[in-house]
């Protein structure tokens, strides 16, 4: 099926948003027309540059306010509309958009509507383009598709259809099995947007919060699905009103788009109305995700300044430095099923002191069905660069710049590393990667959700906001079928401004123990760079769990931050900052308790705001 | 009255609260408790760290999900309320707020409700504290002021009293003249909060978008007025949970919530519930706000390379250099009553080439009073620099770091420049300075909004947000009484990314003009670096508006833009961007047109783009 996306959806003006579309490999675009009105273009010369870039102008839009209005007002509409089809046939577009009336002098009369859209229609079908009429979800007499379907049905003329825009039928809560009712001929147009839920006023959730399919809350293979079975074949058009995208390069947000398209594409070849059509619309398929079954490494890139503070934590955590990389100043430290390595080659030029997590590998079943599957995803696969001898081992580029590795399960990729003769010793109880934490660019947090999701198979399993104390922070995590592979994805609510003197963007490898009290007494007898937490927090925990005594003593003495939901517990333990950013957790699970404590997370924050103005 | 702010408007850590709010000249704070639990100092500690900084503890909170409860519940409530007053003793607090239930275990019976707060009531009472209980809007059972006064009323405890806050009440839209039912010493603490009126989930509203009193639209005055006859004389205390302040600089952010306590006392002396006051409690009362009467100049710092650039601007836009300064490397330049300023000191360093609109300068009935108000509301008074013969004339920094001087209407400023000998000539039409347009920090917005509305007495005329190629602006205009002097502030909804290409932060002067088009045809004739608007919008306009086809073509000539609303019309012509980010407009009013043709802004944004990409 062919793909097109809103110009409304990119940044930047119609010249940038013409080009990062044609990138990103589209079909079609939808001119929205104040983008149109800002260019210096003329339709014609639009109409040109949109076929040299590939591009077919699938709809314009959006035209307002066209209906069920007294005579005089009408009259406006019909001289109005005729201008717009001159432009319309200066971009060789064939279907406008109209969207029911919002206007105060509407209406409310059914057969007016119709009636006047009929004559609109008429003129359009005179000059051979059509009509797609939409209900938008605040529309002032019109604000269902059922009932905007009902119009177009009275109207009953070949030049009126419907304009199905997931939003506005999701958003009401409307049944989109529905569809089938409405002749596959009637229906003109579709726009798809995903959307997180939200409680407020519907126009300004559908203007500042849509996102693209798979990074909301709405079950868009199961509208699309319907919209084919009741026989739509035009373009799956994204339609996307975003604040932060609205404000980030057209170019990376195109990418973002497609991939979500292919996705939900792959998600709807799955959707039983789709299965079952005989006349079944081409659709992509990626290979599926293959299973993963764990975190491999993380990999820390350190530089000389770094390397050593890194080393002493976690030596002080208990891993042994066991391999040394056969062609690259890569160390192995490793404790149990956890491996870390530091990476001095990793980093590019910059302050010294810096530490930051630049690669993460998960253990696949099968590296090239998960590389493929990247590709087929646009994900950026990275260049490998292998010694003799070495493992080839494939890596994608992750939207915040982190190397995504893909290990087989039951690889040879530690034969890359001379053993230094150290073995691992009985270590402090620390027993695999729990989970990584890494905090997004305030421009591609959205996007970095959906990447994980659809290019590695990950399922969204918590997802919250809260008050850090330098900013609301929000947190999603994202975790595999078997829940051995775990991240935790934050972003700053408002990008980080010039005050804000916590840790920049931090991030942290989280390892598991099943004895956090056990294994924070190990720790502080190695000397491990833990956070002191105040007496304050665990006095609190006292006055709301009424906690064991004994294990509330171990927490205070070891530092470890607790929290519960209804199906368990969780405790965690943090270092310091180690160089710029980097630090390091452990935490134990019980039940089964999901997500990774961020209701603590401001206490963390706090103490490390604390050592660093004031180190031990 | 004492003064107070709770700990949750600032950012940061604990003590960086603490030191902002006693920097600013508060008396007292309320500790919200999260805030004492990422400290790791103890109650007793932080109570001599209050003390230090003339701080009073006035209120610890908040106390969650105490009443109409399970007795096993209840009892868990009772233990942890004697450990919260454990704390309290420590802070030297007396006084808990606690909130209305929201949890789902709460019973809708206001007799449970009384007789629990009632047995809360009496061990508090009995450790000498008192409980504030407050309708929280979005309580299960309780979310109304006068629901919360019943079930107090009904305890019938003497250690049990209200909490009153305007975000919680006006909210709901509940009438504040009802407290005067309520006796006085029921009335334990009051939170002052002002807001937007946004359609949203009453809870989101709250802890995202509150503001200082004076930067939303609550009537505070009528609010605090009615509180006040009712008997209460404790702390005015402001309580604000808000996205921008959660992340920008406390000490900066404490200094504007002082400054909207102040000009609250201010326009709360002028209500006629306290004015009738017998007992009226003692409220500041800066000196009232002098009649300002126009924009006496603009002035643009310049450097080496941007002055020419100016200067050329200023000379085809029909101005003439008549004037330079005695001491300063500072031209006057004049066209009608329109003076800008082109000053080659005052820039910091920087790269070459840029031009800021440095200073603005009203005039004003009484340059002396508005210093001796600006004072009051703790706007920075800048240090005078004359030389000999110069005058004498008073500026303050505005939050975004732009002069704003105070002329004497009637004054003698002029003095200090020596003339040129040019003499201004027949002109192009400007008259005088419509407006100044400044973008703000993306911190300081509101504060700025407050800041000239407070300190200069300017009213909010306009308030919008659009879509600008580059993402999200809200823009909002302040006008003095006679419409003379004009401010349009806006500011990037979410803080300019790396993408955004558009200007930086821009800054413009607009001139008015009673004839645009004759204007616009004298520029073009001078070869004024106007802006080149495309046909499409002409088209449009022709398409929306049906404009007389003489008022079309000579707009499309000149390339005006226009806008109208229901009180009459805007006419802006724009210049590309000169040095770094200033530009000048030239602008006709008809009927009684309010704010500054915003609606138009993306299409003149794309247009500076176009002609920084590719300079004519």
């Amino acid at each position: 099926m062919r793909r097109s996306i809103a110009t409304v959806c990119l940044s930047g003006t119609l010249a940038d948003k013409l080009s990062a579309a044609s990138g990103a490999g589209f079909d079609g675009v939808e001119i929205f027309e104040n983008d149109l009105l800002a260019a210096p273009s003329s339709p014609a010369e639009l109409r040109v540059r949109c076929a040299d870039l590939g591009l077919a102008v699938e709809l314009y839009q959006p035209f307002r306010d066209a209906e069920a209005l007294p005579p005089d007002a009408f009259a406006r509409v019909l001289r109005r509309a005729e201008r717009k089809f001159d432009v319309m046939a200066g971009l060789g577009a064939d279907t406008v958009l109209m969207c029911s009336s919002t206007s105060p002098e509407a209406i409310d009369d059914d057969d007016l509507a119709a009636e006047q859209l009929h004559a609109l229609a008429e003129r359009a079908g005179a000059r051979g383009l059509r009509i797609a009429y939409e209900a938008l979800a605040w529309g002032r007499h019109v604000s269902t598709w059922d009932h905007s379907w009902e119009i177009v049905r009275r109207a009953g003329h070949p030049s009126l259809g419907l304009c199905l825009d997931s939003f506005h039928v999701l958003s009401r809560g409307s049944d989109p099995s529905a569809f089938a009712a409405v002749p596959a001929d009637r229906l003109f147009f579709l726009q798809l947007a995903d959307a997180p839920h939200l409680s407020m006023d519907v126009l300004e959730w559908s203007r500042h919060h849509r996102l693209f399919p798979g990074q909301g809350a709405f079950d868009l293979p199961g509208f699309l699905g319907n919209v084919l079975a009741a026989g739509y074949r035009g373009p799956l058009s994204l339609e996307v009103f975003n604040d932060v995208y609205r404000q980030s390069d057209p170019a990376r947000t195109a990418v973002d788009a497609m991939r979500s398209l292919v996705h939900l594409e792959e998600e709807l070849g799955r959707a039983p109305a789709v299965s079952a059509l005989r006349d079944r619309p081409a659709l992509t398929a990626p290979p599926r995700a293959p299973e993963l079954t764990g975190h491999a490494f993380a990999e820390i890139g350190v530089d000389a300044v770094s390397r050593p503070v890194l080393g002493h934590a976690l030596e002080t955590l208990g891993f042994t430095h066991t391999g040394q990389h056969r062609s690259k100043p890569v160390e192995r430290w490793q404790q149990g099923d956890a491996t870390v390595l530091l990476n001095a080659a990793s980093l590019l030029a910059g302050d010294l002191g810096q530490a930051v997590v630049g690669a993460l590998a998960v253990s696949s079943d099968d590296p090239d069905a998960s590389v493929a599957r990247a590709e087929a995803l646009r994900a950026p696969v990275l260049p490998r660069s292998k010694g003799p001898a070495e493992a080839d081992m494939a890596a994608v580029a992750a939207p915040d710049g982190t190397s995504v590795f893909f290990a087989r399960t039951r690889g040879n990729w530690m034969a890359d590393f001379l053993p230094t003769g150290d073995e691992p010793d009985a270590g402090t109880g620390i027993t695999r990667i729990d989970h990584v934490g890494l905090s997004q660019p305030f421009d591609h947090a959205d996007e970095a959700f959906l990447f994980y999701r659809a290019v590695l198979g990950l399922a969204p399993e918590t997802s919250n906001e809260f008050a850090a104390p330098f900013g609301l922070v929000r947190s999603r995590t994202v975790v595999d079928r078997s829940r051995r592979v775990r991240l935790a994805l934050s972003v700053a609510v408002l990008r980080r401004g010039e005050w804000a003197p916590g840790v920049p963007d931090p991030q942290y490898v989280a390892f598991a123990t099943d004895d956090v009290v056990a294994t924070g007494r190990a720790l502080r007898a190695a000397g491990a760079p833990l956070l002191r937490i105040p007496d304050n927090y665990y006095d609190d925990l006292d006055a709301r769990l009424a906690l064991d005594p004994d294990l509330l003593a171990g927490l205070r003495e070891v530092g470890a931050l607790h929290d519960r939901d209804a199906h368990g517990g969780y405790f965690h333990l943090a270092t310091t900052v180690l160089g710029s950013r980097v630090f390091f957790e452990v935490v134990q699970r019980t039940g089964e308790y999901a997500g990774h404590g961020s209701v603590d997370a401001p206490i963390r924050m706090a103490a490390q705001r604390r050592h660093r103005l004031d180190p031990d």
